[in-house]
């Protein structure tokens, strides 16, 4: 199966109560690509970068066995740089300076060896983009998977709603889900998000784990409980990664195998929160993803 | 196995976003009581009312198999009285009215009938309180399940400490367990609280479902998602009713075992914030509990 991921490439600069660093690698389809290239190769990434995004970044996650073809370089611009604080709990945070950069222009190019496109994850974008990300491929994929924002909530919800009827699996958090709603019970909600047009729904809980919604059905992935959370940021897109990763390389979107792919997307996240950016998705191997694995299997089974 | 259940019996005033109720039978041992009642009879209540705990109150509760011979009866004074506001995410609530009346001066009493205990529930109480009846009982328990709240975290962390070294199993929500140890992290604050005395730890999350630590073994019992939460007041309560109650029927304090109570716990809580205080407890029967125990099986199962 082939796998295309869609989202920003970018620097980002991260306060958390145990350290800092001022600029380190990020960007909604770099933690999507590295998570899914743990199921699949070639991860096909589509994106925009700046000069700034040097050469041997580049090399590095072509070693990684992400395509970089689909993601435009422009010399003359920077590349988009977020900077934020999490506050002590870990769960909310401040964001202090985003510069769009080579973001604010980004026309999405579709190279043609990415036409094939079966599995499609249409990471955190202006909706409008994630649209022509649709449009300009000329076979619609199997099974396309999307992120938001609150933020495209707030600014831009015609289109927002355009490109979730677009989509079969919506993945967001609690309370972008209640946001994009107006519901505070997470089962309401959901029932009104199928209805907008995906077929499937993951609502993402962070250290509580997430739920997968389908027609009448729901199923509870826990969290799995860390000595440390270092650094949230990428959790949400490795989530992403790990999960449609999983889909792809098993080419089934039945409900149970819905349930697997959020078991993979949540060992994969608990990984990326342990260390700085995606540092920790650069080290793990596969033996530790599948320890990783039997780790929830353990903490969730339960017989009557 | 005989099961004894101690902690207030009392009235509530309660307001949430769906509306309020000025006089509603309440207090821990109350729904404690109700819920174990569902798993084995008599519950052996030790409790203290006053004159306003009428009759016919008292023959309710007889009647759903609650032994009310250690609840102390004050004729010149009246029952304890809690009245609190439920925020919009029915997360958070204000406390409006403490009226603690005969709770003042609670000696808890242990009826001679009592003093087979196998199995003891310590509701939410002053410390001092829990400890007097561990201490009365000539017989330790085969199993001690303590409850607690933030309160006596505040006011009384001595007493607090020793009482939570004379049990097995403490029972507490994820804020306190934060404030007992000072521990962000839920792993961290368990291992801690641990090597305070008890063997095994539940963490109550709320919607988000419960956490069991016992040695370096964890459990995470999903929480099964409402259409509507329309009153929490006693959940946490109704939890530790089903929860000892399921152990005191099956007579296994295995780790396996305690999963299985933290399950049946959480879906005796999640009957009773479907309406007002424990009127959903007093509605239900074995087959809708039997239905909801295997929608938690379903809720929480995958098979990689």
């Amino acid at each position: 199966m082939s796998l295309v991921a869609v989202g920003t490439m970018a620097f980002d600069a991260i306060e958390t109560p145990f350290g800092e660093v001022d600029k380190i690698l990020g960007g909604a389809a770099t933690y999507i690509s590295l998570a899914a290239s743990f199921y699949i190769r070639p991860v096909k990434a589509i994106s925009i970068v700046g000069y700034d995004f040097e050469p041997h970044i580049i090399e590095s996650l072509k070693a990684r066995g992400i395509d970089m073809e689909g993601v435009q370089v422009k010399t003359q611009e920077k590349s988009f740089f977020w900077a934020g604080r999490y506050h002590n709990d870990m769960n909310t945070r401040d964001t202090l300076i985003t510069e769009l950069n080579v973001l604010a222009n980004f026309d999405p190019v579709i190279p043609s060896s990415y036409q094939d496109c079966q599995y499609l994850m249409l990471g955190n974008l202006a909706p409008q983009t994630q649209q022509q990300v649709i449009e300009r491929l000329e076979k619609r994929p199997a099974l396309i998977v999307m992120d938001t924002m609150n933020f495209w909530m707030d600014t831009a919800m015609d289109s927002l709603l355009k490109a979730i009827g677009m989509v079969d699996v919506l993945v967001i958090n609690g309370e972008e889900a209640r946001q994009l709603t107006g519901q505070y019970s997470l089962r309401k909600a959901a029932h009104q998000i199928l209805d907008m047009g995906p077929a499937f729904l993951v609502i993402k809980k962070g250290e509580h784990g997430a739920l997968l919604f389908h027609e009448q059905e729901v199923f509870s992935a826990p969290g799995l409980p860390l000595e440390e959370v270092f650094d949230p940021t990428g959790a949400g897109d490795t989530f992403a990664g790990g999960f449609i990763g999983y889909l792809a390389r098993t080419g089934d979107t039945s409900f149970e195998n819905m349930k697997r792919a959020v078991i993979h997307g949540s060992a994969m996240a608990s990984f990326c929160v342990e260390k700085f950016g995606p540092e920790r998705l650069m080290e793990i191997d596969q033996r530790m993803l599948n320890e990783r694995i039997r780790e929830f299997v353990k903490l969730a089974n339960f017989n009557l």
